[in-house]
């Protein structure tokens, strides 16, 4: 068996163990959302069903569920809090887009563009606020607390981000604060709250914790990575958008500080100007690769990965070998995933 | 005494009343943010300092401690629920700011202008983010679900109007309950989530519920009246501006529907042909006032100040005079209030 024709197993796999949990994470939004929307405005409505059902990986309710079910929690109730981090990630992405004015989203029109910039921000606000209601009403306040903090990061990273636009020096550090605020505290929290709920010991929940915050870092790595090397058919985003918008991304970073002078000048000159930014992407990201600014990058998510998946090791109960292997599949999935 | 001289001198009383609690209040928000923001990013901790403290008149807080003191609360408690209405309150007008392109809230640079869009749009969440985490810590699961049914229904309100832009057969209906989502039933949150904390009767709270839904609709009567007859320097607002945006508040939908069919035609052209609007104001304002639209939308908010100050009445206890009062007073003020 070829390496690719595993890693391809694995996947079918994994998606296999996932696919009936999906399905039941998007019949718990349906759900709530016509108990929610039930007087709310048919604009409303139809936005909301526009921009959440739109074949999303669902990533955050399933480590919500996988998480519990590891602590050994039962019964359906978990998916009132598994997809309150769905709403949450949803209403990130309806502000984002009307940020960046991003005009697609998934290969179709973003929310913005379909139904306006208004229309976006406060489906996003009520998406927001339904989050925190499940939450607090399902979680108790020590899962809002959990939950604030991720949202709070979350803020706090895109602010990191925006003070820093243009600044061609981003340390390694302030990389990896952004992207603990933007992704990796908010997966981490989608496992403590699920741990929490099943009423885990500090140890476990710990342990979930750690994996969501590895798994998330390795995540937006990888992320990064194919911004440069993807498919673009296959991730549906340009190549080399983050250059395009002079976003210091961990390959860029990596060369920047290691290359020489004259390289790193040239770097520089290739970023800052207009012109040559158009142009020469294929010699940055030659250059990028002349200082393994891409194995680099890959080999920290993959030690991130490694690390998320040994502190699983403390569950080896065999009543919960199922959501482990999941668990597992998924953190290997970050390192291979091509869109 | 003259009628002028007497409205002064309540007013007068009234701020005297108020004062305190407003420094209070304002303390406590400097005290929260202080916590909240410890590990915050800088700039958005001077974006929050920019936007929440600039001159409000805290009316969300003030609501929320009077109707817990009127049960009996006792102590400092009520601040950290109470300041999570000012949160949400400040959150909501960084985001309509920025629905309205707006470049100016309170005789300054609004939030969007000074710092731009995007700092307006994460700051908005942070604060929405933290009032909730307030209200589901401080006042449980029951006060978290008032604060989410009044926060959907301001969001619902604003995609009615949505919808409605331009509509020019508005019914009193439609803009009752637009007034409702987007104004009232905020009002009356405050005024259900203080006597919850203060373990009040249903009765009560039924009573002060309805005191806070009769004062926002009136509150925002008066706002529309004054968008017609206010003094711009007071208001800080362009006379004329609802009419300029072809927005139906009740002064003019009351006079189209009582006008016969010459002057609702010519009501039509003028808010709806580009150059007539722009210089058809006062005669726009004259037919208003021929069908006594202005009179009977201040009637409106009369009977609702006087049903708003009836529902008081069962707070006859001696040791709640102080707080009745003041309520009392807040009531009134809204049908005398120049800015």
């Amino acid at each position: 068996m070829t390496e690719e024709t595993g890693t391809n197993n694995a996947k079918k796999q994994l998606m296999a163990a996932i696919g009936p949990e999906v399905e039941k994470i998007e019949g718990a939004m349906r759900q709530d959302l016509q108990l929610a929307a039930d007087q709310a405005d048919p604009l409303l409505v139809e936005i909301l069903d526009y921009g959440i059902f739109n074949g999303g990986k669902r990533l955050r309710p399933l480590l919500v569920i996988l998480a519990a079910r590891l602590c050994g929690l039962q019964g359906d109730k978990i998916y009132d809090l598994a997809i309150a981090f769905e709403y949450l990630h949803a209403a990130t992405l309806f502000h984002d887009d009307v940020i960046d004015r991003a005009d697609t989203r998934r290969g179709k029109p973003s929310v913005n563009k379909a139904f306006g910039e208004i229309a976006a921000i406060l489906g996003g606000d009520f998406l927001h606020s339904r989050s925190m209601f499940l939450i607090g009403s399902h979680g108790g306040s020590a899962a809002l607390e959990i939950f604030c903090h991720a949202t709070n990061a979350m803020v706090d990273g895109e602010f990191l981000q925006l003070r820093n636009a243009r600044n061609y020096n981003l340390s390694e550090e302030d990389y990896f604060s952004v992207i603990r605020g933007k992704t990796a505290l908010l997966l981490a929290a989608t496992c403590e709250v699920g741990a929490l709920a099943a009423g885990a010991t500090p140890e476990q929940q710990q342990a979930l914790s750690r994996y969501g915050l590895n798994l998330g870092t390795a995540f937006q790595i990888v992320d990064d990575l194919l911004d440069y090397q993807g498919d673009a058919k296959q991730t549906g985003k340009a190549v080399g958008n983050d250059f395009q918008e002079e976003k210091m991304t961990l390959p860029l970073i990596t060369a920047m500080t290691a290359a020489n002078a004259g390289d790193k000048k040239r770097l520089l000159f290739l970023l800052a100007d207009d012109e040559a930014r158009q142009t020469g992407f294929s010699e940055a990201f030659a250059l990028i690769e002349k200082y393994n600014g891409f194995g680099l990058s890959r080999s920290r998510a993959e030690i991130l990965v490694a690390d998320a998946v040994a502190g699983l090791d403390i569950f080896s109960d065999e009543s919960v070998v199922h959501p482990v292997r999941i668990l597992r599949g998924l953190a290997e999935y970050v390192l291979t995933r091509e869109k």
